[in-house]
């Protein structure tokens, strides 16, 4: 397998689900930016639960900005997945090759508040695109998962042979680990498909232009956007949930990954469609294979922001564990890639985001 | 708890989605043969992919019988639970207490060929349920489950407490499993939910009259509905998958258990639902504690039957294990509920369903 950097068309249509989203809207424009064929198209469908569509724009702002920022145009569908019919439609009038699948449910804790909605978006949504997808003959998916379907490691760096489903503590991950079965087990029933799931580790950072990134409703769930709330002075301080875990400096280890590397991945998987006699179903790791523990990721974002990060060790959170990092030899062998941005391109460009738009898209 | 047998009004209507379906009309009779209120009401909901009407009628040939049986009306809708404004209207119709839920596919063969399918009816179709009922503010079910959520077991018999979800093999024990898992964190979101799940070993048998019973469509994927059709001569012989198991005689071990028994086993989980105090997601195993052969099996229906059951041993079947038989202490404690039926019913009323109607509910 050899993927070039200018293969030039990569499709005819890629069908981008929750496209206005975290992820969804950087692998948007990644896609974007290296596609040079005039006559490739992408089509966003996202409901915007998670996304913001300013008054009097048909579309919603990471869209908008991403067509500024390339010159391109993007079809958008505003959208649910369980909307079979019209999810159809889409099917119809675009000649779509395959489909990155963003739309999902995300947020940990609030999926143990609302598990029926978590399971009914999440796993029902993603069976309704499946059965979309065959009854138009495309067979070509790439599916947003995460690296909570391993629960607790087994074993660091963790590879995509760890067990998955063992031991997991929210609807989110469950409905991540049962997507991941149900997509296993059509694999297994028809060789016509190919599905690449993507596990990702955590995702922070934003587009280096500053203009699109992370803008959760509500108080950031995720380390990082929390940070940037406090050093921009939206938020008073950060807490920190437990300084006694067997990690060096006691806290929590994660493998953040930037979202412009993690985007980068997607557009190697949507790649991997193309070489010869590549089927089934695939598990592969994006991250970067390094883990960094809280109080490091403070650190580096009092360098980058020049802020001061107010923070305070408070008690354990219920789920969480004490370290997390991928191997990551998979994805360098099966998809050609690697992240390539570093923690201090991650602080400094979840930076400029924040500080450009300290409310988010609603500054824009 | 005192259930008592006499007790007469249950509820002023019990949904029964699937009630059309085997495991579902004994259930339906049982409830009716025991219920004595003039108010109360059974309303059957079914798609009928796994039941016969008979042509001009309104009503599933096993809920026509019913009611000749009980001389009392059931509320008969074909609808399949996908389609959630039709479900709403019969909340909305009926003063629905609370719902014993079958509706399912489940042919493990087949779930292996058509996973989607599986996944789109056993999870959305219960997602969907659980919602509707919610939204008429109905909150106690009783699901059918199925021992399959156990796996291959780690010790025998089998309690509760076994681990439930690893090494299952078909996508049909997986969505038992998966929507056992949605209405645990269903329940520990909200505490309006009284939910008992059925675990249930191996179903056979028929009812006492011989006048409903097992109807599978195509070859039985069942040993005893097998058996039956051999013995009167549908069948021409009975393959036997595997006799190098670690049993007594090498045959693989299952704890069957008489239909009846198990829609009695329903009947006392509704009433526990009028227990003070109970809430909560309760998973209970319905046998009888004991397993038997498939020679055994095939003995025992040779006596009952008085015909000769042809078979041949061949290979394992994949997926298949040696031995399942459940620990009944928890059915017994919560339900005071215990099978009274012995292998020789299961047989003779098999044998009565089977040889008064040779083609199923198509001879009647």
């Amino acid at each position: 397998m050899k993927p070039t950097e200018n293969e030039g068309t990569m499709a005819s249509a890629i069908l981008v689900t929750g496209g206005a989203g975290y992820v969804g809207s950087h692998t948007v424009a990644s896609i974007l930016e290296r596609e040079t064929s005039p006559d490739f198209e992408i089509v966003v469908v996202d409901n915007l639960t998670n996304s913001y569509r300013a008054e009097g724009q048909k579309k919603p702002e990471p869209i908008r900005i991403i067509e500024e920022l390339t010159n391109k145009k993007i079809s958008f569908y505003e959208l649910d997945l369980s909307d079979k019919q019209a999810l159809s439609k889409i099917f119809e009038k675009h000649s779509i090759e395959c489909v990155i699948h963003f739309a999902a449910l995300k947020a940990v804790g609030e999926s143990v508040q609302k598990p029926l909605e978590y399971y009914q978006a999440n796993i029902t949504g993603t069976c309704t695109l499946l059965e979309v997808m065959r009854s138009y003959g495309v067979f070509k998916l790439v599916y947003s998962s995460s690296c909570t379907v391993y629960g607790e490691p087994e074993r660091l760096p963790i590879d995509e042979g760890h067990e998955t489903g063992r031991g997991l503590t929210s609807p989110y991950g469950k409905s991540k680990y049962f997507c991941e079965e149900i997509m296993k087990d059509l694999c297994t029933s028809d060789q016509r498909w190919k599905i690449i799931s993507l596990r990702y580790f955590n995702p922070v950072g934003a587009h280096r232009s500053g203009r699109i990134g992370e803008d959760p409703a509500g108080i950031p769930n995720n380390l990082m956007p929390f940070i940037a709330q406090v050093a921009v002075g939206r938020l008073p301080e950060l807490m920190v949930f437990g300084n006694d875990y067997p990690t060096a400096d006691g806290t929590g280890v994660r493998d953040y990954i930037h979202v412009e590397d993690l985007a980068d991945g997607h557009v190697k998987a949507v790649r991997l469609f193309h070489q010869p006699g590549f089927s089934g179903f695939h598990a592969v790791n994006l991250g970067t294979g390094t883990g960094y523990s809280v109080l490091q990721m403070i650190e580096a974002f009092k360098s980058a922001s020049g802020r001061d990060i107010p923070y305070r060790i408070v008690g354990r959170r219920a789920g969480d564990i004490a370290a997390n990092y991928a191997d990551v030899s998979l994805s360098h062998r099966l998809l050609a890639w690697r992240a390539t941005r570093t923690l201090e391109d991650m602080c400094a460009d979840t930076w400029r985001w924040q500080s450009n738009n300290p409310q988010g898209f609603k500054s824009s």
